[in-house]
């Protein structure tokens, strides 16, 4: 069988069926973040990989600085995800020979000013050949408070749902460009206990059921999504590379989250909630639960 | 200009310079490993990441579990030429849609026989499409003792240098097989004070020049290298992927080590010294220092 058969969701299951652990890992592949350290220390160490490649997630004409702003900001919004501050990154690329050197400078220049907007070092590296397609691939390292360290999983039948920001449209120019939730989510945890969280990368039509699944959960959705100008609810559920946050709360935290939300330019909107429901019985995405009318 | 132009290091020296870093960074790109801690901690974090492509590091008729353990053990080295040991490690794959199932799984076999083979946990990672070869890019955390951990900057003028195994060769199958010499650095640093250490993955013949840069030292070698039966010097200098530890010590240390070195069936051979000369004034390998006899 070839992958393409198999599909993603299949292949990563398989995959990352019984690989090893070892003591140190608290939280192994599923979530948004590793987690590792000691279960009662103090801070414990977020761990993430990503990558984007040339023909799949930018083309050969895209600025090459923003592909490296993306690069390393995709793991960024994955560390705010769980409550925490990004600390090291590492990155390997493979650049064809005939790349001109100042598209490489420019993808590190993108790289270094996302590291720079969120202190991060880039602390190393490696450069190789590709016999193919330029390839860009960023491991960060990140730290949380262990009260303030937020999975996918906490999440309670009755808990309210909110997304920051407006989904879909992205491919517009927010893919390459979107500044990752940090400053967001590290309020949030320092002020409420929130339930369950994630970054929405593939869309809130296939990410709020991984959320909802890895809860033991249902959930239901409001009839209106905070939706990016221009787009319709169906863009707004599956156009994906959002990096906005999905989390869940109580509905008492939920109240006050909502009257003291800071952050003015930027909207804070429920969405829908968990329910005692059976969890989505499939991850692939918004055709697979009850969409809401289409003008909604 | 075309990187192919610029060569390897010179692009490595023009993409990290002046990258972003932290007050969590010790030592930044350039070294084996990065580390990051607190300075006083009493153990740092050792960070690397390295990656295998299809057509440039393996063929698409090499078996994918040895590309598996290749990827992985790559970095292990690295971990090990620190003085430390690995912990987690985080996997980025890009594969094409029509790989067979089968080797996609192979590929993970490989992987978790090396994490398994060394306790690291497969922390998490990110399964891509990619749209030409196979990519498989490896970040590993470690951790070292602040009293253990060995730079490539620390050699002294009178230092000897020390090699693990055999050079040469590797291409005929021991680099998809080699054994990351994590027990042999461990015995090393419990017992001994080194003053420099790296594994060889370039070959000794570009690989010495930079220990020796670093330390900002010059070096001699002795005629006879520890070489693998069939290879000449010249293969012995420059093959590469020997994956074994070069290392520095005081004369005094060296012949301690010597005496104690319990690992029967490794040899450990001392092949030259570290001078007060000028370091070498480039880093690109055998043909720019004075060669020994080839038959030597």
């Amino acid at each position: 069988m070839k992958l393409s058969q198999l599909g993603e969701e299949a292949l990563v299951a398989r995959l990352t069926h019984g690989l090893p652990r070892n003591e140190g890992l608290l939280v192994g592949p599923g979530d948004d973040c590793a987690v590792a350290g000691r279960r009662n220390a103090p801070f414990w160490t977020l761990l993430k990989t990503d990558c984007v490649i040339e023909g799949i997630h930018f083309t050969p004409e895209t600025g090459f600085a923003r592909v490296g702003w993306k690069a390393l900001a995709r793991n960024v919004s994955d560390i705010a995800a769980m409550g925490g501050l990004p600390e090291h990154a590492l990155v390997t690329v493979a650049f064809p020979g005939d790349l001109a050197v100042a598209k490489a400078e420019a993808l590190y220049a993108g790289l270094a000013r996302c590291a720079g907007e969120f202190g991060i070092s880039l602390a190393g590296g490696e450069t190789a050949r590709s016999p193919g397609p330029v390839f860009v691939s960023v491991a960060l390292t990140g730290r949380v408070e262990r009260g303030r360290c937020v999975l996918r999983s906490g999440g309670k039948p009755g808990d309210v749902l909110f997304v920051t920001g407006t989904l879909g449209g992205s491919i517009a120019g927010k893919h390459l460009d979107f500044m990752p939730r940090v400053q967001e989510a590290r309020w949030l945890t320092e002020h409420f206990r929130l339930h369950a969280m994630m970054d929405l990368s593939d869309g809130l039509g296939a990410d709020l059921p991984r959320l909802a699944r890895a809860s033991g959960c249902g959930f239901e959705l409001n009839g209106a999504l905070p939706l990016t100008p221009g787009c319709s609810h169906e863009a707004g559920l599956s156009d994906g590379e959002d990096f906005e946050l999905l989390f869940a709360a109580s509905p008492r935290q939920a109240a006050r989250i909502e009257q003291s939300w800071p952050f003015a330019t930027l909207p804070l909107t429920r969405v829908g909630l968990l329910t005692a429901n059976t969890p989505p019985s499939t991850l692939h995405g918004f055709d697979h639960f009850a969409s809401p009318p289409r003008d909604a």
